[in-house]
């Protein structure tokens, strides 16, 4: 785990959400598996998926039921992915939606289905059945930092955060919870993630916002490059703080708004990779003057995916050729090596795609010595730009992957 | 180092072919590091390099040698690979040619130089340009396996192979050496190969032979998905043997040729990926039925690169969820998912996309208890194909990465 996670999560309640834990024993140990979230009628909900194309069960049904329905549950295990297991994954996922939707009087498709854990054994879906009942009774609107200690496979620490925003004289809570530590990679969503907020907001501009900021936040993190089969992001929308509706033409309102959202969900991507598998460090990758933002995205990426820079984080190894090397494969049209800058904070190493005249290896060592260290890469070819965030490759991560089902 | 890996390595001398090996003092180790390749006049050479933008020295000066002279003298130096210095690489590189040309007595753009090891250290070029004079006296055509040594930096073994065919009744031999062990990832051409026959062979044709016999050989290995600045493969035809000129109008004999180079190749590069930085198995990837042959190179990356595919070959856990995640996210346009059939040796792991009903956890186990291991993916959506060769991620790839400077 990476020092910097934070020690003590609080999280605020979010009037129109409650949310009910359980040990169901789909983990091996005896941990709480199961989490419940109850959403207020009325309310809005935007989601975004795996981009994988072997969607889990779980990923599949959502996509189904929200063509049909507005969610009403959200029904969470950790523990068991329910993946790669064909119809009898769809059915299992069904049986436990339906007997949510049967005990709390509510449509089958206003009842989300999602699973994270072991990929490819089957789901057990009697113990969540048998858990329902329990759960309704127990919702709670303050019981966000047990649900996210519940929705927790690999990770080492619960995660979560809160905003609190003023709109004309209203305050809004935007809260958020999330897990992911391994089989991390960007594309529309990554791992499981549920941000809510009692703001009210108008009808379909809650999902282009979330598109938005997930763009800058979950889909700008890797700690493998491995895509899971079973992420999901969603943002609900219950309406109840009493605020005027948000929407584009209230303009300075619903920018903060959107930048508040915009905020959480990147919190909450970088606790995902400060508690990437074995990570032991959390490392910024700003990538500038790209030719365009999808080359500053290429460039990051392979970067961030490059075994070799990541082991020499590990190391504490100033090691700019593997960098270097990493830009010099990055799929992008046009390359001028020659323009190339590199900083390690504050500290050039790269100049003119060569090493800085007055870089010192001691300099290098200071910065790397570091927990959280900063990377900056200047193309000088354009405006294009991203912040991207990863983390080490150290043996902790291996043998992580190598036990995970021993 | 994979047990697999050979155990004494025999190598047939090639008329026309001289080579010389010295420990100059560029490892810190007082292991030889400097080999010799003197190359008979009148011969063909073919070369591939890195695709790389941040190309070394040594290989930004081989490409534009070769467009003004045909080499007699290569040059190569493990310990220190001459990447990211700039002007003062491409001097360093220089200066240690024109030491050959000028004791040979030949033009500086016959000698090509070649550098493998640590990146963004400068080149020391005064100790290279002292051993050239007893370079020279000793070569020896009988110095091959000697030769393998020299270009070592990670690689725990020497890599060679040998052939000898028929050619209307003429024995010509073809013997190529190779380095690599980590930083490998298919693109052009993967660290550096020699290979050289004593064959005659037409003008014009040896370049476009190459490069389809390294396009199937390696091309097709990865151990970390980390691409080189350094990689370059040579194929050298001194016409020593006697034989008729070899040709695509001789047909028979010519196939017979480019099968026996290819076949070649594929050792060589196999033997990089056996070498493979901490590997422990050796993987074969089959991927058929893609709808082309670049589709299926890019399902075969995708597994060969994911790291949680690797550390489960490692852990000997046949965890198929990870190779269907994998083929999931592989960027091909149209992948019918219930389609996919995945085995592991003989044993049907995945059928339709999802596991296979009489697949039994015990089947796979003892297929991945296996040191040299067969994975067969066929998305059944056409004729394309391809095999691909990787190697496990364990404990000491990173440990060799993070120590490999201090």
């Amino acid at each position: 785990m990476n020092p910097s996670l934070q020690s003590e999560l609080v999280l605020l309640p979010v009037a129109g959400v409650r949310l009910a834990t359980a040990a169901a024993g789909i983990k091996k140990s005896a941990n709480e598996d199961l989490l419940l979230i109850e959403i207020a009628d009325h309310s809005q909900v935007a989601a975004v998926f795996t981009a994988n194309r072997f969607a889990a069960a779980p990923v599949e049904l959502c996509r189904q039921y929200l063509q049909e329905a507005k969610p009403r549950y959200l029904l969470i295990n950790s523990g068991n992915a329910n993946c790669g297991l064909g119809a009898a994954g769809l059915e299992a996922a069904r049986i436990c939606c339906e007997s949510v939707a049967s005990a709390a009087a509510v449509s089958l498709e206003s009842v989300l289905p999602f699973s994270t854990g072991v990929i490819a054994e089957p789901l057990p879906a009697q113990k969540i059945v048998t858990a329902v009942p329990d759960l309704l009774k127990s919702l709670d609107s303050d019981q966000w930092v047990a649900g996210a200690d519940a929705i927790r496979t690999t990770d080492t620490v619960a995660k979560g955060g809160s905003r609190v925003i003023d709109i004309d004289g209203v305050a809004v809570t935007i809260t958020g919870i999330c897990k992911g530590s391994g089989m991390i990679r960007p594309n529309m969503a990554t791992m499981l993630a549920y941000i809510a907020t009692d703001a009210a907001v108008a009808d379909e501009v809650l999902q282009p916002l979330l598109n938005r900021a997930v763009g800058r936040s979950f889909n700008c993190i890797s700690v493998d490059g491995d895509m899971s089969t079973n992420d999901a992001c969603l943002l609900i929308a219950t309406g109840k703080a009493g605020n005027p509706e948000l929407g584009p033409e209230m303009a300075e309102p619903w920018r903060r708004f959107e930048q508040a959202v915009t905020e959480l969900c990147t919190e909450l991507a970088q606790l995902i990779v400060r508690d990437g598998e074995g990570a032991t460090k959390f490392i910024t990758i700003q990538v500038r003057g790209a030719a365009g933002d999808a080359d500053a995205r290429a460039v990051a990426e392979a970067v961030a995916h490059s075994p070799l820079v990541k082991t020499a984080f590990f190391a504490s190894d100033a090691n700019w050729g593997r960098i270097l090397a990493a830009v010099g494969y990055a799929p992008i049209a046009n390359l001028d090596i020659n323009k190339v800058e590199i900083f390690l904070g504050d500290v050039c190493i790269v100049r003119n795609g060569a090493r800085a005249d007055e870089y010192e290896e001691a300099a290098g060592a200071a910065v790397m010595a570091q927990g959280d260290i900063t990377l900056t890469i200047d193309l000088h070819s354009g405006d294009g730009r991203l912040d991207f965030w990863t983390c080490d490759l150290s043996y902790d991560y291996v043998r992580i992957n190598a036990e995970y089902r021993t």
